[in-house]
């Protein structure tokens, strides 16, 4: 039914004659289509406008051709969604004036009808589909209830999470009854997506590696879990978790369908650490996209020969920089295309 | 010489009955002592005026009895002496004005003569080693050429440094320029605090866990390597690299007496990825001490349990944080100097 499905057989981890490649954030910054729409509209305008949201997703394939198209959209719409307040500022990033502190701000914390919610998103996705024509598959997305929890927590962007971590750790019980209430809210949303069209659905835990492996067990992986085990016979789920290489061996016995991995793992550890037994994801540094297009198409085929052709995706380790020359990401995205030819 | 020799044993890897503690940042924000300090002085002048350093280099020691003290001072005060200018921001962290972004730039950048340039931190260690009267160890500290750079290209505090990254990657040759310069200094300005009398020196690579683990080598290793060569004949090297838990093996291999390793890194694990052969040091999350006391002392025993008494440093996996409470630290001190007893 997808005329390229190449993506949706390295997650089902079927021989390929070259890995598929997209890239996190892909539908950005570095993009002058996408800074031209930006300027036009606000963050919430663009993310709510079915036309806006679908318009920036293929941007990007439109330009470069990935195997794989992922909804613009922001994991924030969750604890929106949630009745917790959201701003994006610009030059400052998400701001949430009423952060969740206390037992009784868990309490005022609802699991919403996504189906109402976040409609805007299911609209978005539906007209996506439209524009993509078959052509590609397209990727849904969620941040892990970890990742959600340190926003609501904090109420900003933070170098270590201090006080999230430092909520979780005085009053666990309300921490764990907010991790619950994103996680029922995640699923709801992530099937709504999937009754939409999405083809894949991928669990962004940008924030995970801040925590020890049993803390990360405890507040994060327990919850990815519970929303992978929620949706693998529906859909491949990729689960991705930045500085959580001490959790990659758990992750890979989960039924989670792929595993991103961030560029401090190197392939073979990243191989090793995993048994050698599930499709992997990444993971090339996003600042590493400022090297010469000569040292990228290099350092691309390391990268692949590193994880092997087959049950391997090509991607970044992270979001890509606003700051990256076109003709960087060009060299990025051909290099994996003319692998193998 | 020293009466409690305890870390120095620790780190000769010789059979004790309980292993050493401290805390990095331990002479700092959550002691009432150093506030009271530090509402009458500015950073600077508490770093450069020896009685006030020497005096909140001890405060934490007469509290809680740690195993070592380490110097109050701060790793930027080799780029200032290398002629960059370092300001200390208040609710900001350090800023430095003029950041070194070009080739041009690093041609401007100096290797002093660290004997004047830095002649008040060899006060205040002579000034330290009278009030310490003996008693414990005097630790002696830089940041590794990498996390200078990080500071010196980025001009401030960065959640993912990409400035700085990006001036490595798009021109290594000034990078690699500008590496050896801080190294140089690095070098000449811990050989005079051996003279001065610090008894171990720690290096901190608190962003090397930002590189991949090749240009972890490339840019920060082969420099932290040359520091721990020019060293470790004079006095032990103890190095901590924040996320580094992918070259914890090549660390283990060099002639560093001790590697710090952060919360993420489980004690079986670290020992793993360390061949078993050499005194580590760590590694409580120091969000871990807002947990109740009953749980730090549960949490240190397990602690101490996995990593093994000997061969083995206590401290935290980072700087302490400005709202521990008082007696969780105490919990935490003493759960260790309780230890097997």
């Amino acid at each position: 039914m997808i005329k390229n499905d190449l993506f949706l057989r390295a997650l089902k981890g079927e021989t390929v004659n070259r890995p598929p490649v997209w890239m996190m954030r892909q539908a950005g910054r570095y993009l002058p289509e996408f800074m031209a729409i930006k300027e036009k509209y606000d963050f919430f305008t663009r993310c709510r406008t079915p036309e806006l949201a679908s318009e920036i997703t293929v941007q990007p394939i439109r330009r470069y051709g990935m195997d794989a198209a992922i909804l613009f959209s922001d994991i924030l719409v969750i604890p929106q969604a949630m009745n917790i307040e959201v701003e994006m500022k610009s030059n400052f990033g998400p701001y949430l004036p009423n952060p969740v502190r206390t037992s009784a701000d868990v309490d005022n914390v609802i699991v919403p009808d996504v189906t109402q919610a976040l409609d805007y998103v299911f609209e978005a996705i539906k007209a996506t589909k439209e524009l993509l024509n078959d052509d590609i598959p397209l990727i849904g997305f969620a941040g892990s209830p970890w990742t959600i929890l340190c926003y609501c927590v904090e109420g900003q962007g933070s170098k270590n999470f201090a006080k999230a971590k430092a909520f979780c750790f005085t009053n666990p019980v309300a921490a764990h009854l907010l991790l619950q209430k994103i996680t029922d809210t995640t699923i709801a949303y992530l099937k709504e997506k999937v009754k939409a069209g999405v083809n894949a659905v991928q669990i962004f835990d940008s924030w995970g590696g801040m925590l020890s492996p049993s803390d990360y067990q405890e507040f994060s992986w327990q919850y990815i879990n519970q929303i992978v085990e929620a949706l693998k016979d529906d859909i491949p789920v990729i689960a991705f978790g930045k500085g959580c290489w001490f959790a990659l061996s758990e992750m890979a016995n989960s039924n989670a369908s792929a595993i991103g991995v961030d560029w401090t793992v190197s392939p073979d550890v990243a191989r090793k650490l995993t048994n050698n037994k599930i499709t992997l994801q990444g993971n090339f540094d996003p600042s590493r996209l400022l090297s010469p297009p000569k040292d990228i198409k290099r350092m691309v085929k390391d990268m692949i020969d590193g994880f092997g052709k087959d049950k391997y995706i090509v991607n970044l380790g992270h979001g890509i920089l606003p700051n990256i020359p076109l003709e960087h990401v060009e060299a990025f995205i051909t290099s994996v295309k003319t692998y193998n030819v």
